[in-house]
């Protein structure tokens, strides 16, 4: 199954540079400036069509939301779900694998993960976003204590990146293996309302970056 | 829902008294010695009715079992699974929370879990076997770099047990959010086998002592 390739992609993204930032590498370290002020940086790794974050975006005024792309066919059809650009949000048609290249040590409040491609066959192991090479991009971009949050309907790719997490110290804040039926109020993507109408299970974790002392807070 | 009280439970015990070793703490530290060999010391910690503990001493005679039981009016069913004492089993009618008294620093090769109590309710899960005051000690017994294979169908206790884990430093070694789907040769508990028959989920996790610098073994 391939995606079907949108026409003009290029130019129809060039046609949203309010909302589609070009040459985002010029803003590394300078995202606060960016967005001229100093609320936290929510990023969205793999942001597909967009529902997740444009959601985010809107119910949180007080943070600023940045979501990452690789196929410019995919963020295109974001684009088209955000008629008024809200001033916390933008997106960036980037691969995940250079994210050094976007972001400053410590320059972001939260990674989003969401329904990442499982790329199932071992031998594709290190594509996946939650590979170690990735995450230890991650631990670097994202400020001490603070958060990834995981979910996937693919449980082998839920385990690995489980063990991925903890071979590489993040700490369990969260963990949930059956997402809906913990939570109701849950920010679904558009793959996820397809899962929960089949009443498919969703994985979920929250992972610290950095050891997680609280043991007696676990119940 | 209580169980049945059989009657003249100690009684019953004494009568096996080739395979339930009274007065067991005498042996904290000469396990070896008791066994009379150099083989590994495998325990299982609340073993139930025994047909798993029963099975693995049957399939592995180069291992010495232990196991171990609070409910002495539970084990002695166990026992009258065992008609032939082989010289690799015993049991011993003892509460996992004094394990330390029954086992020396690195004694124990591995532990086993299986279905241990939930203990549902928040303000009673000190008294899950997985609660870290537990855990704590089986890492003393517990050798290091080997193992704990913990398994439930409950996903609570499950998520629960894999954050106590990894928040007191255990190493994730062997994860299955779907053992029976993974595996065809589990060797199962009682418990287990309702379970597969009703298609349930059984949780499955291994989990180290010591740090595990395997990430590349992760596929």
């Amino acid at each position: 199954m391939r995606l079907r390739k949108l026409k003009n992609v290029e130019e129809r993204l060039s046609a949203r540079s309010d909302l589609v930032i070009a040459d985002a590498v010029q803003y590394k370290g300078k995202w606060k400036s960016f967005f001229n002020n100093d609320n936290p940086i929510y990023i969205e790794i793999g942001m597909g069509k967009g529902k997740f974050i444009i959601k985010h975006a809107m119910t949180n005024p007080e943070i600023n939301y940045i979501g990452i792309e690789r196929e410019a066919s995919v963020l295109v059809k974001a684009t088209e779900k955000v008629e008024e650009k809200p001033s916390n949000l933008i997106f960036i048609n980037f691969d995940a694998t250079d994210i050094l290249d976007l972001f400053d040590d410590g320059e972001v409040d939260k990674i989003f993960l969401n329904f990442s491609d499982p790329w199932p066959k071992s031998r594709h192991s290190k594509r996946r976003l939650t590979y170690s090479s990735n995450l230890i991009n991650y631990k670097r971009i994202l400020k001490r204590n603070h958060s990834i949050e995981f979910k996937s309907d693919n449980r082998h790719l839920f385990e690995f990146s489980l063990r991925m997490f903890i071979a590489n110290d993040f700490a369990i804040e969260n963990l949930s293996l059956n997402l809906h039926e913990d939570y109701d109020d849950v920010i679904t993507t558009e793959y996820e309302d397809k899962f929960i109408e089949k009443n498919n299970i969703i994985y979920y974790v929250e992972v610290q970056n950095g050891k997680n002392e609280t043991i007696w807070k676990i119940s």
